[in-house]
C-alpha cells in the first residue's frame, strides 16, 4: 500500500479525551473514530490490526472443534422472555420497536437466540458434543463508555457456546476453550492469566477470565508469580484427549489467581512474600460454564443413549476483539508509539522513501516493496513527501515491526537502513540484503 | 470438515413459506434460520459462502483503488438532520432511543457518516481521489421482507463511498467501480448485465443498477442480447488509465439495456427482434454519482490547487452479499439442489464413505481427505453412518463441486468414483489418481 493513496489520518496533537495510553495511541495513529459516545468507526489502520486478531481467534477456535456461524445482531424480545432476561437485563439492553411496534433488542449476548437455534435441530446426543461460536457486533449501553474501544457501547465480541449431554463433557468442552483462549491470548503477544471469576448476569457455577496485567486496568487481581512462566499448550494439542486438557487446566489453576471479586485474602497471603502479585488487569476473555440455565427453561433437550429425554449441558465463552487491540498496545508501547507484535501488525513492514522524487530513492524503495509484496508480505511504502522528522515520527507512532529506510546517501551506496521499532536497532545493508533478511 | 462433526441441519421436507427455490434450497441445505421475520442466521455452510462472496468482493474493491474501514452499524440522527434525510427516509429506518434518550438509528446506508469522517480529517486536493468502503450490516425496516435473504430486513451490503474535487474525476471514479463490478459479478460466476437506474432516495444524475437474469427476479428489465457476449475487464485492467476504463464504460452501455423505471419503449423497440431481451432480474449492485448532494449540505470540502475551497464530488457503490448468496443459487440450480460455482463453494470436495466403520473405505477416505486438507483444499468429509441414498440425495442438495465417493466394491479394487455436481459425468479411477485430478 501507498502511503499517498492511503487513508491514515495521523493527528498531531494529543486528543484530550483519551485517558489511557492506548486510547490516545489509537487516535493519533489514525486507527478509529469516535462516531457517538462509544460508538466508533475502525479506520483502515485499525482494521487491518482487528482482522489481524479476529483471524488469530478464528484459527484457534476452529482448531478446538467449535464450528463457526452467524447470528443476527438484533433479537426479538420473545426468546429473551422465555429464559427470564428481558426484564433482568436492565438499562445495558438496548430495546427496540419495529414499525410493527414489535419488541426487538441489539443483542448484548446470544446465549438464548443460539439455545433457540440449537433446539430447532439437534435431537440426539449422537450430534453432541457441538460448540457454536461467531464474530459479531454487540451493543451494551453502558452508563459510562470510556477508554476509547476498551469499554465501548458498540463492540465486537467472539461468543461460542457448548452444548454436551452430561456434565463431564460440559467440562471437557470447557477445558477445550480454556486452552483454545490460552494459545489465542500468546499469540496475540500477550500473557493473559486464568482467574476464578464471578459469573455476573450469565450465571453458572465454573467461570474464569483471562487477565492481562496493565496499569489501566479496571480490575484489581491477586496471584502467583508463577504464571509468568508456564508453559502455552502447542499447536498439535489433541482437543478431543480429555485427560491431557485436565492436566494443561490443573497446571493453570494449580496457583492462586482471582480478581477482587472473588479474593480470598488468606489463601493469597499463604503465598510467599516475593512470589505474590497485586497488580491492575484487563479482562480480554471470560468463560462460563452454567449448566442447565438456559437449556432448562427454552427446552433444549436431546434424546441421551438411554433413549431418555436429557437437558443439554451448556457453557459459554467470550473474547472482545475491539477491547484487545487497545488492551495489546497498553501492553505494547513506548513513549514514541505502538509497538505492534508481528502478528497484528497492520503491515510486516514500513519502506520509508526519505527523497521521494529522487530517482535514486524512488527506484530502490520501489525494489523493495515490489519485491516484499510480491513474497505476500503486508507492505506500507511512504512514498510522501513529507519531511524526514515527520516520517520517523509516524513511523514510530504506528509501530510497523520494521521500517526500511531509503535515504539518498546510503542508496547512492546501494545501501538501505533497517529499523527494528521494538529494539530501536539500526543495521546498514545492501538493497538485496535488506529483502532477504525481511523474507527470512 | 467432519461430517459427524459439523453442523449441517438438512431438512428432509420443503420449507413451505419459501416462495422461490433459492430460498427453498437454502433452508433445505441448512444454510440460514429465520430469527425474526426478514431477521436470518447464517449457519455454518451459508457462512462459508457468504465469507467467500466477501474475499473476492474485498479483492476487487482493493484492485480498483478502494481502502476498506468498517463503520458501525448504529448512528446519531443528528447526522441524517444535516443531510435532510433524517425526516426525509421513512418508516424503513429503524429508529432507536439510547438510555439518555438520545435518538439514534440502525444505518441502512453511510453517505452521512462516511462525509463526516471525510470533512473531519481530508483539507486537500492532494489526498485526492479517495474511495473508502465497508462491508457491514444494514437494516432497513422493510414492509414486507421476504425470499429468505433477498430481502431481508438486517442484511449486510458492501457500500463504497468515492470523494474527488471535480466532476471528471468522479466520473473516473465512477468507472472504477463500474470495471470492478464487472469483474466481482464475474468471478461469482454471474453475468450482471449494468442498466441505467432510477437514483431513489440515494439521489444523484447517474447511476447503474447490476442486473442477473432470473426468472423470480423482482424487476422488470428490457435489453439487447448482445450483453451475455460482453468480454470482463482483465486482472491487470489499469484502473488510473481513464481513458481505459472510458473504453470499457462505453462498450459495455453502448446497447440498449434498462429498468422498467427507465425504460424507454421506442428506443427498446428499435433494437432487431431476434436480439431484444425482455425479462425478470435480480438486483445484486447499485452504483451512483450524487455530486454534491451530501458534501454541500454537511460542509465537505478541500483545498483546491487554486488556493480556493471546493466542495467535494461523490459517489457510492453498493453490493449486497447476502443477497448475492440466493442470487447465484437462483442462477445456477437443478431438481436435486444447488450447484455452486466454484469461486463460492463452501467445499472444494465432498468425500463420501459409503460404508463408514469398513476398514478399507475408512481408509481411502482418509487417506484422500487429508492428502486434499493437507494441499489447502476445503473438504468436507461424510463419515456418518447414513444410508447411501440419504448420503447422494445431501451431496445434490449442497452442490459441492466436486464428489468423491468411496464403496466397497471399487476400494477393494484400489477406486473411487468421481461425480462432478454440475454435469452429473462419473469416472472410476484409482484412489491416487482422484487425488492427482483434484490437485490439477
Amino acid at each position: 500500500m501507498r502511503l499517498s493513496r492511503y487513508f491514515m489520518p495521523i493527528l498531531k496533537e494529543n486528543p484530550k479525551e483519551a485517558e489511557i495510553v492506548s486510547h490516545r495511541l489509537m487516535l493519533r495513529a489514525g486507527m478509529i473514530r469516535q462516531q457517538s459516545q462509544g460508538i466508533y468507526s475502525w479506520l483502515p489502520l485499525g482494521k487491518r490490526v482487528l482482522d489481524k486478531v479476529n483471524s488469530i481467534i478464528r484459527e484457534e477456535q476452529n482448531r478446538s472443534g467449535a464450528i463457526e456461524l452467524s447470528m443476527p445482531t438484533l433479537q426479538s424480545a420473545e426468546l429473551w422472555q422465555e429464559s427470564g432476561r428481558y426484564d433482568a437485563y436492565g438499562k445495558e439492553m438496548l430495546r427496540i420497536k419495529d414499525r410493527q411496534d414489535r419488541p426487538m433488542l441489539y443483542g448484548p449476548t446470544n446465549e438464548e437466540m443460539v439455545t433457540d437455534i440449537f433446539r430447532s435441530y439437534v435431537k440426539s446426543y449422537k450430534n453432541l458434543p457441538l460448540n457454536l461460536y461467531h464474530i459479531q457486533l454487540k451493543f451494551r449501553d453502558e452508563i459510562r463508555p470510556r477508554f476509547g474501544t476498551m469499554r465501548s457501547r458498540e463492540f465486537m465480541m467472539k461468543d461460542a457456546y457448548s452444548f454436551d449431554l452430561t456434565r463431564e463433557g460440559a467440562e471437557h468442552s470447557y477445558k477445550k476453550m480454556f486452552t483454545a483462549y490460552l494459545r489465542t491470548f500468546d499469540r496475540l503477544g500477550l500473557r493473559a492469566i486464568p482467574m476464578r471469576a464471578d459469573t455476573g448476569p450469565i450465571g453458572g457455577d465454573l467461570s474464569h477470565e483471562f487477565i492481562i496485567l496493565a496499569e489501566t486496568g479496571e480490575s484489581e487481581v491477586y496471584s502467583h508469580k508463577d504464571f509468568v512462566n508456564f508453559d502455552i499448550p502447542p499447536a498439535d494439542t489433541d482437543f478431543d484427549d480429555a485427560a491431557g486438557l485436565n492436566a494443561i487446566f490443573d497446571k493453570w489453576t494449580s496457583v492462586y489467581a482471582a480478581t477482587s471479586e472473588m479474593h480470598d485474602e488468606a489463601a493469597f497471603n499463604a503465598i510467599p512474600e516475593t512470589a505474590r502479585l497485586s497488580a491492575r488487569g484487563i479482562e480480554v476473555g471470560h468463560i462460563f460454564y452454567f449448566g442447565t440455565k438456559y437449556s432448562e427453561p427454552m427446552g433444549a433437550k436431546v434424546q441421551g443413549p438411554d433413549g431418555k429425554e436429557h437437558t443439554v449441558h451448556m457453557g459459554s465463552y467470550g473474547i472482545g476483539p475491539t477491547r484487545l487491540v487497545p488492551a495489546i498496545i497498553e501492553a505494547s508501547h513506548d513513549d514514541n508509539g505502538i509497538i505492534w507484535p508481528a502478528s497484528v501488525a497492520p503491515f510486516d513492514a514500513l519502506v520509508i522513501n526519505m527523497k521521494a522524487g529522487d530517482a535514486a530513492c524512488d527506484a530502490a524503495c520501489e525494489k523493495i516493496y515490489a519485491a516484499l509484496s510480491k513474497a505476500g508480505k503486508d507492505v506500507l511504502y511512504d512514498d510522501t513527501d513529507d519531511r524526514a522528522g515527520t516520517k520517523f515520527a509516524t513511523a514510530d507512532l504506528i509501530g510497523i515491526p520494521m521500517q526500511i529506510i531509503a535515504g539518498p546517501r546510503a542508496v547512492a551506496n546501494g545501501e538501505v537502513e533497517l529499523k527494528d521499532r521494538k529494539t530501536g536497532a539500526r543495521e546498514t545493508m545492501t538493497i538485496d540484503a535488506a529483502i532477504n533478511k525481511l523474507l527470512a
